[in-house]
C-alpha cells in the first residue's frame, strides 16, 4: 500500500483531543497538496456516504436524549467506517488520491473503548473488521498539553458540543490513550507536538508525510 | 442466568432457514407460556427498539438497490443487537419475563458470517460484543432437509423476498452452517427436526423449555 511517488494515493489519518487544531491543519495540508497538482479527498466519518450520512442523524439524533447504548455507538461508527473504507478510500487510493482522514479508528479506539471502558480487544478485533487492514499510511497525533487543550477550548466562548464540554479528566484520559496508541504503533502514528504556531507544525507534517509517501 | 421456578425470566431464541416452521412454533409456544399465566416478549432484530426501528429502515432502504458492504451489514445488526440486548432483554429477564427471540446471534454467524464468507473469528468477537454475555438459555434450531425447505417455500406461489429467493446452494449453506453451530454448543442449541407435524414438533420443544427451565 505504500506510495512510491507523488501521484500515487495515499491515505493519511489526522487524530488529537479537541482543541489540538486538527482542522487549521488539514486546511494547510490540503492547500499545499492542490498547489502541487495533488488531488485531494478529505473524509469526516460517520457520513462521506449515503450510508454513513444515515448512520451519523442516527447518532445525532441519539445523542438529543435517547438512551443509546455505548455498544451500539461503537458498532454504528464501525458500520459507517466499514462502508466509507470499500465505498470511497479504497476507490480513491486507487486513482491516485491523496486520502485524508479527519478521524479514523485510533478515535473509535480511544473515545469510545478507552475513554467508555469497552473492552480493548473486541474494539481491536471491530476496527480490523471495520477497515478489512486498510490502514493509514501516516496517522498524525497532534497532541496538545491537556490544560492548554483545555484552555483553547473554553476560550472561544461559542456554546460547546457533547464531547468539548466533557470534564477536564475525560481530555487527559483522551490525550493518555492517544500517547499509548503510538507508542505501541511508532511507524505509523506520527506525535507531532500541537503547541507550537500553525506554520510550524505545518511544516513538520510536510516533512513526515514526504518520509512516509517515499517509504516502502 | 439459568431459571429455576416457572415466574423467572427465560430467554429462548428460535434459528433455521426460511420455510422451517418458525413462526408458528413461536405462536404455539407463546399461547401455551400465556395459557399457563407466564408473560411473553417476543422481539426480532433488527428492530423492537427505536434506535433499531431506524436500523431496520437502513437495512431495508440499502437492500433496494445502494451498496452496503457485508462488513457495513453485520455491524449494523450487531449494533441493533447491542441496543436491543441492554434496552429490553435484560430488563425484562430480570421482571421475570419469558423473552422469544426470532433470530439472534446465531443468524449473524450463519447469515453474514458462513454465507457471505467474512471471517468467523471477527464475527464471534462481534457477536460477544454486541451480546454482552446474555446468550439464549435455550436456542431452538428447526432443522429441516433442504429439498423440504426449498419445496416449502417455492410451493406458496407468493413473492419470495431476498433470503428466500437465494439459489438452492444458499440454502444447503445455511443449514450446514446451522448444524456446525448446533454441534459447537451442544449445552444451548438444539436440533429439532422440523419434518414434522406442528404439533409433534410443539411438544418436543416443550419438553426441552422445561428441561432447559429447570437446570442450574
Amino acid at each position: 500500500m505504500s506510495a512510491t511517488s507523488s501521484k500515487s494515493g495515499f491515505l493519511l489519518s489526522f487524530e488529537g483531543s479537541e482543541g489540538c487544531g486538527k482542522s487549521t491543519q488539514i486546511r494547510l495540508l490540503q492547500q499545499h497538496l492542490e498547489s502541487s497538482g495533488q488531488s485531494v479527498v478529505i473524509l469526516r466519518e460517520p457520513g462521506g456516504t449515503e450510508i454513513g450520512e444515515e448512520i451519523r442523524h442516527l447518532l445525532q439524533h441519539a445523542k438529543a436524549g435517547s438512551a443509546m447504548t455505548p455498544e451500539s455507538e461503537l458498532l454504528l461508527f464501525a458500520a459507517s467506517r466499514a462502508q466509507i473504507v470499500r465505498e470511497k478510500v479504497r476507490p480513491l487510493l486507487a486513482s491516485g488520491t491523496f486520502v485524508i482522514l479527519d478521524r479514523f479508528l485510533d478515535s473509535t479506539t480511544v473515545y469510545q473503548g478507552l475513554a467508555r471502558g469497552l473492552p480493548l480487544d473486541a474494539v481491536a478485533a471491530i476496527n480490523t473488521f471495520a477497515t478489512g487492514g486498510t490502514l493509514p499510511q501516516l496517522t498524525v497525533l497532534l497532541d496538545l498539553e491537556t490544560d492548554i487543550a483545555w484552555q483553547r477550548i473554553h476560550a472561544t466562548g461559542r456554546e460547546l458540543d457533547r464531547m468539548e464540554s466533557q470534564p477536564r479528566e475525560f481530555y487527559e484520559k483522551v490525550r493518555q490513550g492517544y500517547l499509548d496508541l503510538a507508542r505501541a504503533e511508532p511507524a505509523r502514528i506520527a506525535i507531532v507536538d500541537a503547541s507550537g504556531t500553525p506554520e510550524a507544525i505545518h511544516g513538520e507534517i510536510l516533512n513526515l508525510v514526504e518520509t512516509h509517501r517515499h517509504a516502502v
